[in-house]
C-alpha cells in the first residue's frame, strides 16, 4: 500500500465512525444482518492487461464473495460499477466471466453504473456485494490467546501462477488458473463463522493478514510453517522447504480463509464441509503482539515483507 | 449515452434477471426493504477538472442520495470506492466534501475501497448508497393515464451554472452552486413515495427522464411548459419564454424529483413538506406513448434532444 493510500485511509477512518463501519478494520461493513463489501480492481494493478477478460470478470465477482465468505454470509445481491472504453469484444467477454461467477455462486446482479472513459484510461471495475450473515458475524478482532489458528485453502498457488505469466504470457495450468480464477470459500466460511472468534480472508499474504487479525484481536500468534497447506502444483514448482514455505506464507491472491477457533475445536465433530475442502490448523493465538514462526528446525526469523502491501 | 454504453447495458440486462434488479429500468435495486444504488462519477465526464474538490465529494454523495430520495428511502449507509493518484491536497479537500454531505444527510460511511492509479489516469469516484424504503417503494413503471405529473425542485439552474463555468472558470453564484452542490430531495421523496404510482429523480433532463417514466409506465404525458418551476436566478439569465423553458426542460444535473400522483392529489391535504420545498404539478400522464408539450400559445414541438444522454 502506498503512503498516499495509507494517508487517505487514515483520513477516511476519521469519517467512518459509525459502528457498522467496524472502524474500517474489517473487510466488510455490517448493517443489521447484512454484510456489505466493495472491492475495486484496476488494470495493471490487480490484473494483467493480457489476462483473459472472462477471468477478470470472474475475479471481480469472486474477490468480493471471498469477503462475504470470511464473514459466513450468504450472497444476496451485487451492484457492479465499471468503466468501459469502447472495446466491445473485451467487454463482452468480461461480462461472460461476471455471469459465470454470479451463476456459480448464486449472486444476482441487480444494478450498478456504467461510465464511458477515453480508450487510454485504465479500466476501473468495482463491485458491491451484499450478503446475509448468520447469527454470528465474526470480525477480525474477536480472537483470544489460546485460540487455534486455522486455514481453509492452499497458499502460494496464485503467486506461482502470476510469476509464470510474467515470465511467459502464454503460461497455462492450475497455478495460472489459481491466479486468474479465485474460488471463494463460501461453504466453509458459513460453517466456520458459527464457531470463529475472528475470521478474515487471506488475500495479501498469510503473514500480513494474520498480523492484521492479531492486531485487531490484541494478541500475537505462533504459526507452524510445516503445517501450511501447499498444493502439489506449488510443491512441484517451488518445493516445500523453509524458503518455499516462507514464499507461500507471504504471497498474495490466495483468497483462503483464516479463522481463530476455540482451543479444543474439532472439525470432525463440528463441521460437515464439502468434500475437497482443505482445512488445517496452522498455529495458535498467543499473549503479546509477536508473530512467531516455527518449523521442525526451530524458530524461523520473521521476514521483513509479510505480504503484498499493494492491495487495500 | 454512447453506443458502447447502450450495448453494454443491453448485455447487462440479460444478466440482471432477478426481480430485485427491476430490469435495470429503475435507478435502484430493491432487496427486501433496502434500496441500493451505485453511481460513479469520473473527472471530465461528470465534473470539471477545475471543480473544487470539496464540491466533487459533495456531488458524489448527493447524486446517490437523490436516487434514494426518488424511492422515498431513508439513508442507512454508504460504501465509497475511489481511485487516488497521490495528490493529497485534492484528496483531503474531496474527503471534506464527502464528510459534509454525509453529515448533512445522516449517511454513515461504513466502508469501501481505495486504489492507487498513476497520476495521469482520470479519477473514478464511486459510491454505493443503501437506504431503507417505506411501505411503498415506487418504481418508474407504476404510472397510469390520468395521474398528475408533479415535480419537486427547479429546472435548469445547474445547466446555467455549468455554462457560466465553461465561459469563466472563476464564475460564482447560486447557479454555479446548483451545478456543484446538488441538494437531494430526501424529505419530499419520503412523503411523496407513500402516494406516488411512479417516481424517479430528474438528472438527465426533465423531458428525457419523463419519457423514461412514461416508457416504463406504458403511457404518454402532456406537460405544460408554463408550469415548469424556474428559479429567479435562471430567469435572470435565460428569461422565461418558450425557448428558455425548453432549455430548462432538457438540461441535466437538476436532481429534482418527478412523481406520478393520483388525479385528485392535493399536497395541502396529504403532505407536510419542509418550508421552501417547491412542489408543482407540471402535467398529466396520458394514453398512448406521446410526450406532448403545451404552453399558453398552444402545442409546442417536442425538441429532438430531450436531455443529456451522456449520463447513464
Amino acid at each position: 500500500m502506498s503512503i498516499g493510500e495509507l494517508a487517505f485511509i487514515e483520513r477516511l477512518r476519521a469519517l467512518a465512525t459509525h459502528p457498522a463501519a467496524r472502524g474500517l478494520d474489517d473487510d466488510v461493513a455490517v448493517v443489521g444482518d447484512l454484510v456489505l463489501t466493495h472491492d475495486t480492481i484496476a488494470e495493471g494493478v490487480h490484473y494483467l492487461p493480457d489476462d483473459p477478460p472472462a477471468s477478470v470478470g470472474w475475479k471481480l465477482v469472486t474477490v468480493n464473495l471471498s469477503d462475504l465468505a470470511a464473514k459466513g454470509a450468504e450472497p444476496v445481491a451485487a451492484l457492479m460499477s465499471v468503466t468501459i472504453s469502447g472495446d466491445g469484444d473485451w467487454e463482452d467477454r468480461f461480462l461472460s466471466g461476471v455471469a459465470a461467477a454470479c451463476e456459480a455462486y448464486s449472486l444476482p446482479l441487480v444494478g450498478g453504473d456504467t461510465i464511458a472513459l477515453p480508450l487510454h484510461a485504465p479500466r476501473v471495475l468495482g463491485l458491491t456485494a451484499i450478503g446475509r450473515g448468520g447469527a454470528h458475524i465474526p470480525s477480525r478482532g474477536g480472537g483470544s490467546p489460546g485460540d487455534g489458528l486455522w486455514l481453509v485453502g492452499t497458499l502460494g498457488d496464485a503467486a506461482v501462477g502470476l510469476a509464470a505469466l510474467l515470465a511467459d504470457i502464454n503460461a497455462e495450468g492450475p497455478m495460472v488458473e489459481a491466479y486468474r480464477r479465485p474460488v471463494p470459500q463460501l461453504a466453509a466460511g458459513r460453517q466456520l463463522a458459527v464457531h470463529a472468534s475472528a475470521m478474515m480472508d487471506v488475500s495479501d499474504g498469510l503473514l500480513l493478514d494474520a498480523s492484521r487479525l492479531c492486531a485487531a484481536s490484541h494478541c500475537g500468534a505462533r504459526i507452524d510453517l510445516d503445517s501450511l497447506p501447499l498444493s502439489r502444483g506449488f510443491i512441484a514448482e517451488r518445493g516445500s522447504d523453509r524458503k518455499a514455505r516462507l514464499s507461500a506464507a507471504t504471497a498474495g491472491d490466495d483468497y483462503a480463509l483464516l479463522a481463530a477457533l476455540p482451543a479444543d475445536f474439532d472439525p470432525a465433530v463440528s463441521l460437515s464441509l464439502p468434500s475437497g475442502t482443505n482445512l488445517v490448523r496452522i498455529g495458535t493465538l498467543t499473549e503479546g503482539k509477536e508473530l512467531t514462526l516455527l518449523d521442525a528446525m526451530g524458530e524461523v526469523p520473521t521476514p521483513e515483507q509479510l505480504g503484498y502491501e499493494h492491495h487495500t
